[in-house]
């Protein structure tokens, strides 16, 4: 996947969530957010009628792992006051997708004139912020050092089903050494609203994946001899199985196209309390 | 609390979950559930009707330490299929609290006459859970020791308000010896889904507590000198804060009386993945 990053930002460089919005809300950056304020997690946007927000919701709590709920906007309102108070949904996104009764019907840059009132936007944890902890930790992320887009599979196994929402979990894959996939399920399972440890370790046939090396989304990646296929529950989920449900309108994020978030990574450490764990006056 | 058991049932005697719900089913049990089916995890009742069920979920996904989800049911429907799916909400509580525009007005071992077609029901983790945790680490429990409530407090804390639902945080408190405090974060921070690690140590006056001997709810308890107050987020929020809203309608179980669920409490471990962390095909 081609990346263009905003002018004096590249992997890794330390920008403040909000400094790194700046540019995509003025349209200046349309790329993939993956390395844009690292430290800050990013999210999954959702976008449905208020009518459908309850059953998304319930969804969404029923399949954590696929669909770990960072926030839940109230009707109408695009300022996501728990995660990034001086932010905007509408516009601090690098491209939207808008899709009516299930189908893609506009790819844009701004959501301004799509938005409406019974408008309920939904966050949800992203692999980015479990893709940092695995690096820091040790355990490397093959598709980053290959520069590709991680590879997606839909699997055999249902979703809770929560009012007309339901339909097949879709994970994400990573081969890690047989040496540090109890590292890399330790160090994932800390951020569970970061989609936590893997749904599943070591047996694709199991999920209903009948060849590795053929993704459903995103890009192959070699697995070594001495590699075992980890299989974490994957955001693309909760936008297919909420497309299933052919709603009259949605909207959600281009892919790679994240929702930079002012939460720092380690505040979705479970281990330290997790994610509005904590309290003050 | 005066405390009436069913017939053969004793604080720690291994009942099964359905074992114990059987009498209470059957009417002939209507006091507290406390000790009963040990290891298992019980959980708060609230009820609202449809319309008020996307605010609430979200009042409670944002005020995760009072108010932690475990299940959500589909409206008109009193089985919780997650949690316990050969039960039946409307029958298998010791008893209910029914409330009319934020009124108590009726209270009732069942709820068969009075559930609606748009009744959504909402369990919620109970501290059972956690002072179990806390008995098994080594950390006595004063009001257990005492047979009496637990002292609950409200506080001046602010809850993140959710559409129409919003007010203060109740709290209840446990005294821990100085040298066991950093024993009972650690074991109930692992159980976010049961309250969790404490909101707060030891200021009782930064919580606008005037008075921890007297407490709102329950019953004081002695404080040793090289004690320290804990206070944990407490289950009596979500329904104070339902009632606040006076919604025309609501239900919720009687203080004490909770709901018995299936799963086992280290189901709720956190560092064991958490409850729906799990998938089977």
């Amino acid at each position: 996947m081609a990346v263009t990053r905003p002018a004096g930002q590249k992997t890794g460089s330390v920008v403040d969530p909000a400094a790194a919005r700046a540019p995509i809300r003025a349209g200046d950056y349309t790329g993939t957010t993956a390395g844009l304020a690292p430290g800050f997690a990013q999210a999954n946007l959702v976008v449905v009628p208020a009518e459908l927000a309850f059953e998304f919701v319930v969804f969404c709590h029923r399949n954590p792992k696929p669909c770990p709920l960072l926030e839940v906007l109230e009707p109408g309102d695009p300022v996501p006051h728990l995660t990034a108070p001086e932010s905007d949904l509408r516009t601090d996104i690098p491209a939207y997708r808008v899709y009516r009764h299930g189908e893609l019907v506009d790819e844009v840059t701004d959501i301004i004139g799509d938005w409406r009132e019974d408008a309920v936007g939904f966050l949800l944890g992203c692999s980015f912020t479990f893709e940092e902890a695995l690096i820091e930790a040790g355990v490397p992320v093959r598709h980053q050092e290959l520069e590709t887009t991680v590879p997606m599979y839909r699997t055999n196994v249902d979703c809770r089903p929560a009012g007309s929402f339901g339909g097949k979990m879709v994970v994400s894959m990573r081969p890690v050494h047989a040496t540090k996939v109890s590292r890399a399920v330790q160090v994932t399972g800390r951020l569970p609203a970061a989609h936590g440890a893997p749904v599943q370790v070591g047996d694709p046939a199991a999920l209903g994946i009948a060849d590795v090396a053929r993704p459903d989304y995103g890009d192959p990646v070699p697995i070594a001899h001495d590699e075992i296929p980890l299989f974490w529950g994957c955001g693309v989920t909760p936008q297919s199985v909420a497309l299933d449900s052919k709603p009259e309108w949605m909207v959600a994020h281009s892919p790679g196209r994240m929702f930079i978030t002012d939460v720092p990574n380690h505040e979705l450490d479970v281990l330290g309390g997790g994610f509005l764990a904590s309290w003050t006056k």
